[in-house]
Formats: C-alpha cells, structure tokens, sequence
C-alpha cells in the first residue's frame, strides 16, 4: 500500500510502498480517510523533532487522521465506522502509569511515543491498525473534517488546563488574546468566538486569507508589527486568557503583561533555546500581586479528543470549507506539504 | 491607647497615643492580644510598599493579629470571642465586585485597601474595630498563636491556586520544594511535611534555629550557595510542587527547572524591577513539553482565613515554641521589628 513517510537524512517527505498491515485481535484495522499536515510535520521532515522508531530509518509521518474501520477484530467497534486516532501510545517497554490513567497526554517525552512523530509510525498509508482504546468515534457528518479532531484537542486540553488553573476562585472570562494567525490560532479562534472576545495576533499583510477567516469568526486581528504582545492593554484592552501558538520564546514572559488581573496565558508553542534579557523582577511580581497564571500544555488525551468530536459539530460549516484550504490526493500530496499554504492542508487517502 | 504606627518619611516605627475607636452598628470592638510582624511590615517600614490612608501622614502598622470580642454592638459575636482580622477592605469608594464575592485576595492593588500595610490602619494598638464579615472565630485553645492565622492564610491560598491549577488530571503531589526559610516558607514547610517530602532552601550557616526546625518537622535543607533552585533535580529530585518565598527574581523562572513534569510552582515573593538573561526559549518549551505551571498568589479571602485555623488546630504545640522566637511587650516593641530575628516575632498587647 501506499505511504507518505520521511527517510532519516532527507529533506523532504516521499511516496513509499509499505505492506499493509494485519490487526492482531484487539487491533482495528483502519482504511483511511484524510491525514491533516501541521507545524510538527513541518519540524519532523526538518529533522528538528522526533524520528522513525528504535532500529527503523524510516518514520511514516502523520498524526491528524481520520478513517473508517474494515476490520474491527474481536473490539466493539463495527465495520464503517468512522474514527479518528489518538497520538500518543505506549513506550516500547510498555504502558505504564499515565496510560493506565487514560493521561497519556500528562506523560513526560520518555514515557511514550507519539505515531508520526517520535517513535511510531504515523496514519498516512492507505491502511493503519490501532488498539481499540485508542480510536475516538467520531459521526459520519463529520468524516471529512475529521483529520481536525486531533489538532483541536490539543487545545480542548490547554483550555481545560487553563480554566482548572482559575477554578478555585470566580473566573468568568470575558476576552482572550490568541497568539497566532497559524491553523492551531484559527481553529482555536473558532473554539473562543462564542463565549468571549477574542483578539488574534499575527503579522500578515491583508488581504490574507487567514485574516479574513478569523475576522469573518468575530475576532479582532492585531498585527503584531504595530502591537507587539505588551501593547494590547493599551492599544485594546487586558484579556483574561492568553493562548500562545507561535513558539515565539518572548512570549511566554511577554503574555503575563497582556493579562488582566486573575488571568491565565495557556502555552503551547515550541521554541528552540533563545537567550533574552528581560526585566524578571517585573514578571515575577506582575504574577504574584494579580494573581496571574501560566500553564504549559502538550498533546491531548481520549477525553480532550471526545471534547474535540463535539466541538467540531457545533462549528458553522462554513468554518471547514474556508479553512480547510487544501485537500492534496496521494500522488499530488507534496500540496499539503507546502510550508507557503496560509491555512490548513490534508492528504487525502479515500472517501467514505 | 498606644498604637505602633510608622510616619511618613520616618525610618522606624514609633508608639503613638491614639483614639480607642468607637464600633458603630455592624462593627465590633477587639481587644488586642498579639500582632505579628514579617517582610511586610519591614517594607511598609521602609517606604517601599504600602503607604497611610488618603490625607493622613501616619499608617497604623499591623496585619497579623488576634483579639477578643468586646463589644459585638448589633452582630452575631459575642463578648469574649476570639477573633482574627483579615487584611483586605473595600477601598474609599465602596464595596465592589470582589468584596461581594467573599473574594477580596483576587483584587487588583485598586480596588482595595490592606490594613496595616496600604491605606487604611493596622491592629497595632490596644484596641480596633472592624465590620462582623471581616472577623474569622478563632477557637480560645489558639488564641495565644492565632496571629499566624493571617500568614497561614496566605499559603493556604497559594497551596490550593496550585492545586486547582492541576485538577484537570491525576495529580498526587508527592515532593515539594520551599524557597526560603523565612518565617512564610517555615510554616509552609509545616502545612506540607504531613503529606509530602519537602525540601526548603535558603542560604544559613549552621547551627540555625531555622534549620533546625525545618529539620525538627522532617523537612531537608538545601543551602542555596552549594544547591542552587537549577541544581535540586540533580542533588535532590525534581518536586512536584514549588513554594516561592524569597521575592528573588530570577525564582521566577529558575523553579520550573526543579521541577517534575505536571508540576507546579506557586510564587509569593516580591522582588522589585531586575533585569537578566535567561534562555527563555528552554523555559518556554520545559513549560509546554511537560505541563508545567506557574501561579502567582497574594493575599487571602476568608475561605483561606478559615482552612488557617484548622491547618494551625492540627500543628503539633512544640511547632510554635519553636518557631515563635519573640514576643515582645508593647513598650519593647522594637525587639519584634529586629530583622534579625531568625523566626517569628509579635507584639503582645494583652492576655486572654
């Protein structure tokens, strides 16, 4: 069958013909559907993160993906159901506490590998198997958007992470300030518009496509050349959530000065060592004296992907057709891989 | 009736003669046992925190305090109730949303006074009034320690903002580090010896009554010059949880170093403004690779007021001998503000 995987020493991601695999019983085999692309492939073909697993030079990449059962072994899955796949699975020594704990999002980089990413092969092949306890249902309306279930749990969890760090006083937030016009800062965008203000930082020049998304969503775009992070209060108002997805390495110290008293900035970026001199006294005591928070927050758990399902069926329809920008088949699928693409991308294995 | 208070532009503080106040309907007259003193106090004495109320050019000092009841005029309490004050009132202009929610320690600085430290009198005198809703009961068995009820107030706040902070998964704190062996971080250290393994740094030459004591409740001691925050995994272990008592700046950022994934660091300190370099960009990804927060916390609202008495109910009665090196009569009052005092020290002004 077909693969789209990336050979240790290369640059670029190519078409591979793999064997299709069989399901043990327990396992699920899963005829796929469509496989998003995100910034992690991006510094996975770099070689900037993770790799193939232990003894293999080859990792078949992706980890937003969403398919339809054809085989569903001895589980209590049925044959054409539609699901999408959590990321992270047990270490080769085997689960442990945070699997047992259905956390396996809480678990430290050695406690487990991530499919597609660091030591498990990804979902883009024809085929892919799974344990059943880690495959997410997801309703046939939603199959063709389904490959955005994972990309919008791993912000089901920073939300959950934030609003759990406010919950022991009276926390009603009112404004967010969401750093990043990338498809992780739009989706999440989606997720706030309802219940909050919402301001999106990013430095696009319009007409850009993101920009109209995100204004057509009811927030406010800030570009961060004019209004850098520190000047929000200022130039618009402090917000009670900050939500970080650029990986920018002054914004984990920089978010602390747009929030309002009793606020809490959510990280999910991923920067590289970046040395900066920064006023600490100021950020130690901003924190203290308004009770202000920061959380960091990684991947999601089976709990963050159901959260995720639900999410993404109160979305307007809308929503999918303007952000979801490029659908690249199998033999076209370098499309998706197209760092220039302003929103999101998926290759597409099948249909339902 | 003698009241200790500071004068603007003075350098220490002095005994004044002031008005015995009159309780109107709703308030209720104390008498004054005991009143602590901690880093505070030495700012406000300083000039470098704090300040008199609006038009007046001496502040009463004094926020740790029990007394007792006697005249309750029109409330529920009765004479010969033993009381603790909290700290936080409704600024000049009234009452607001967080007085109204019970949640006075979530205020930004404006929207309320602090007595004894910023705009409005302390409970350093023989006598003092306060409204009912401010007065937490305090059992006649603590009444000779209940002043340590306000600053045992103020971690049970930080203590439960790091928890909740971790209520969205599984988190069972099992090692705990304590920055500082100041009178906060001791007590603190005794709040978190009964459920964890605690570690408390600061920088002492033994023999230390400090030590000692934080070795007397089974803590063990990091001297910050051969261990500093960085170092603890290495030396130690990583914690789970991180308690800031120093106001040191760059603890700011230092104590995610120490700790382990899924943990969290409360800070309280107040450092002013200090500007140095750090690899922000490590810090940022330590926070997001492996869930780690950081929250600030000031101050207290009743519910902490009351967890305080039973926290206080539940020490063992040598803790207090131990850690209560000084109580000094109100005409030796200067012994209570001596910063070199290793541990806690109050002013007595009466006896149950």
């Amino acid at each position: 069958m077909r693969a789209i995987g990336i050979e240790s020493g290369d640059d670029r991601p190519r078409l591979f013909d793999v064997a299709r695999p069989d399901p043990a019983p327990g396992e699920v085999l899963v005829r796929t559907l469509r496989v998003g692309v995100d910034g992690t492939d991006h510094e996975v073909v770099a070689g900037a993160h993770g790799g193939p697993p232990d003894g293999e030079e080859r990792l078949v990449l992706g980890h937003e993906a969403v398919g339809v059962v054809v085989d569903p072994t001895t589980t209590a899955f049925e044959r054409g159901d539609v699901v999408a796949p959590t990321v992270r699975r047990p270490p080769p020594d085997g689960p442990n506490e945070y699997f047992d704990r259905a956390e396996p999002d809480m678990a430290p980089p050695s406690a487990c590998v991530e499919r597609g990413i660091d030591g498990a092969h990804g979902f883009m092949s024809e085929y892919f198997t799974s344990p059943a306890q880690f495959l997410i249902p997801v309703p046939d309306e939603l199959a063709e958007w389904g490959f955005l279930v994972e990309p919008t749990s791993v912000s089901e969890k920073a939300l959950e992470l934030a609003r759990a760090s406010r919950s022991s006083f009276t926390w009603d937030p009112e404004t967010a300030l969401v750093l990043g016009t990338g498809p992780l800062g739009l989706i999440t965008v989606a997720m706030l518009v309802p219940e909050m203000t919402v301001y999106c930082l990013g430095r696009r020049d319009r007409p850009d496509p993101s920009v109209d998304l995100l204004e057509a969503l009811g927030a406010t775009y800030v570009d961060s050349r004019e209004t850098p992070v520190t000047a929000v209060p200022d130039a618009y108002e402090s917000v009670d959530l900050v939500y970080e997805a650029t990986g920018h390495a002054r914004h984990a110290v920089d978010c602390v000065e747009a929030l309002a008293p009793g606020g809490v900035a959510a990280l999910l970026g991923l920067p590289g060592a970046s040395a900066f001199t920064f006023d600490g006294g100021h950020f130690h005591a901003d924190l203290v004296m308004h009770n202000k928070a920061i959380v960091g927050s990684v991947n999601a758990g089976p709990s963050h992907f159901h959260a995720a399902v639900d999410r993404l069926a109160s979305f307007p329809p809308w929503f999918f057709e303007d952000y979801v920008t490029e659908i690249a088949p199998v033999e076209g699928f370098e499309a998706a891989f197209d760092p220039d693409t302003p929103m999101k991308t998926a290759v597409e294995f099948d249909t339902l």
